[in-house]
């Protein structure tokens, strides 16, 4: 419970992002409209706006990562945010001093966010308990826990190509048991109410308590995606994974690889989302991950608009912020 | 002689901060003044002003760091100049580029400033001695010599507490011998005036030079401390110390480190500094470190306006210096 | 034909700098021209201009650089521009992200323009052939095959020495076979046309096919270098010699390092030039490289102005550009 809140403020505003778990249905849809006013931005020929002129934003990130530290970085440069990029490995930590002791720093520095990834499931939670009143703590991806950036780009994307969650179908198809980027992705569909959920999966990676979560199980390809509006593919972990879940590359895509044939069994319209990097001819064929049901692209497009969002929001200088004032 | 007044101009200006030793002590006073007039920007919504816009202010960090490098980053940013972090290691040093060739390239990039970390005593002078006249040299630490912004931040944090210097008893407590801090703290602190001033170590650890700065010397924590106002601790820079200086982590802290039973002898209203990173349960336990008495977060956020200041002026850009003209 | 064009848009405009191979004259002058007018703003107390304000520009290098990545990010930020340094080792390459998934990434990302580094011949072209409309491609230099803002610098500082191209005699000396900047600087001191262009080299490290390039090839360093009004020494490639091409790196210095006295049989005004880091003692003495005639700093501060200028075209908003709309 007290988890669940943390991310609030005692206005119900939001005041970290945390988790997608806890938020109500209206506060998902408020970051997905702010981020709608930041679209335009991107195609602007001066793609900056001075909304966190002044605020420091850290990237603290304990896993490697380009793709997103890259979208936060240029999410807070577009708002004219000063941003720190902290090299965990190679700094102060080695020297003894405790995570904490290293926020509490950043703290005394007047930074104003920081952006956490890390290995741990629960860590932005942690660091979000210790901070500060002023800090505001984004989660980038912790563990196999939660990822919510991720998925709000991805509610940002299907409402931007179908309009609706209600009418539809959506298969998560993958290694559900390790993905932080599909439980976000369950509670934001559960959340907005699409019409029917549904996991894709060999036995082995599907976690026991999904079923607790409304989401229909199946472990054949071709069945999941039957009439399915909106396919999600998740990378293959395979850092993640230990020992003999899975028997090889080859034969998962045999059998869980999205292809033109998979893809055929969906609703002609159908969209293919995946969060990337991809792995071609493991997850997800280059005929469909280039082809033109494809959006792949365009969440990463989306990512950016849905962190200037999140940023501008915890912050409390979001435009739709400042109007109700 | 030359070695004292390089850092001074033709108009005893502060051109270079190097060290403190040989500054005046109103020139010591012109900078926690400075320093004094930026404390407010920290606080600010927008925490940013325009003077040093289109400076290039170039971090040489030939050692790990991650606290000073972060401040002089901020602190840079926030007068709005353009920060270089040259990676020494992976960089073209490895190719048999030798460092004053390396400094001459930045010179002719028309950057502004060298802020320089360096494992070797006097590389800050050294560098300062062979740069272009339109280049200044801030020292971020070199070798056991001095590291002459952090004294600053503690005078500066010492007068904001205390008000004045005179009537202080200060006492420095740990491994004074490997350390830069203590060095340039003990030029300050004499410089600056206090009524008495302790260092407090074991024999190992005293350099036999010290008694001749005026200074008294304790091998007894509980000695050292009776009454003090101000009781600095340093860092046991255990990646220093060779061979068998110290018995163990645990008999040190059994000896010298700083619990609230040691302190309570100190003056009841004193205060507990730290350059950090702290080492917990080494030279100071968790309930000083965090404690009432300890300032040593706003030794951290006072860093950020000290290095403001130094910057500001070297480069003759003070407000203060703009208002004498 | 088709690789030659390629930097060029229909109008004949550039859109990405490749290789000076199949630039006319008239454009290669429009670029010095152009960076004569961005020379000014090193100059300046506020070295700032906003001409590229809001655009983001992609530093990808695959090759470990100081100097030239160091120029092409302080040349953006004097633009104004956002800089992107993506970590090419650290980075979700290793996690099977192939080069051009990467790079589709960033262009979703709205980057501007990629500045790319790689040690294969080809790579920029490679890149340039498959990034979207909006993007420009500026190559900092690909295996052995063009370094082109290096050439571009060198003749800017050629033409601010010497004024005209016509009647100059243009010697390159050391290893040309590797020498991805002999290869630029031959192409452009050919189109502009000089009197008379020599390489000087052992014969090993001279590729067949230079002949054909209109280059008199010498291998002796005094006979190549008499009454030459330039010297351009390369910096000997090490790291990029395999096998027992060359005897020793004194041998070298001894037959084709620039030493006051060789350079005395040159004309009694010729400048010398190097493209840096340089090796000193392997192909230039320290007396040379210091001395009256060296104007290797010059081609640094240059090399500011010229990225800036490209950087500035490329992007379709040079100050030339925006008269002649």
């Amino acid at each position: 419970m007290r988890r669940r809140n943390l991310q609030l403020d005692a206005q119900g505003r939001l005041r970290h992002l945390l988790t997608i778990e806890g938020l109500k249905r209206q506060q998902i849809v408020d970051i997905l409209d702010t981020a709608e006013s930041f679209i335009g931005v991107g195609d602007q020929p001066v793609r900056k706006i001075p909304l966190l002129r002044g605020k420091t934003v850290v990237n603290l990130f304990f896993e490697a990562s380009t793709r997103t530290l890259t979208t936060f970085e240029l999410a807070a440069k577009r708002l004219s945010a000063d941003v720190l990029k902290i090299n965990i490995n190679t700094s102060a930590t080695v020297k003894g001093e405790s995570l904490l002791d290293m926020l509490r720093n950043l703290e005394a520095m007047h930074c104003d966010m920081f952006v956490v990834r890390h290995g741990d499931s629960g860590a932005a939670h942690l660091i979000a308990q210790h901070v500060a009143p002023h800090i505001s703590v984004v989660n980038a991806g912790d563990g196999r826990h939660a990822h919510p950036t991720q998925a709000l780009l991805d509610m940002f994307t299907i409402r931007q190509q179908k309009g609706e969650f209600a009418p539809l179908t959506v298969a998560i198809v993958g290694d559900i048991l390790h993905s932080r980027v599909a439980r976000s992705q369950i509670h934001a569909l559960t959340t907005l109410g699409v019409s029917e959920l549904r996991v894709v999966a060999p036995r082995t990676l599907v976690p026991e308590a999904v079923s607790g979560l409304g989401v229909h199980v199946f472990h054949d390809l071709h069945e999941g995606l039957r009439d399915a509006d909106v396919v999600i593919m998740l990378r293959l972990q395979k850092e993640r994974m230990q020992g003999a879940m899975l028997p090889s590359e080859h034969e998962y895509f045999h059998t869980f690889g999205l292809t033109e044939d998979s893809l055929a069994v969906a609703k002609p319209d159908a969209i293919v989302m995946h969060p990337g990097p991809i792995n071609r001819c493991v997850e997800i064929s280059s005929e469909v991950a280039d082809g033109p049901q494809s959006v792949i692209l365009q969440q990463v497009s989306n990512g950016i608009a849905v962190r200037m969002a999140v940023m501008s929001m915890v912050l409390g200088r979001a435009p739709v912020d400042e109007e109700a004032r």
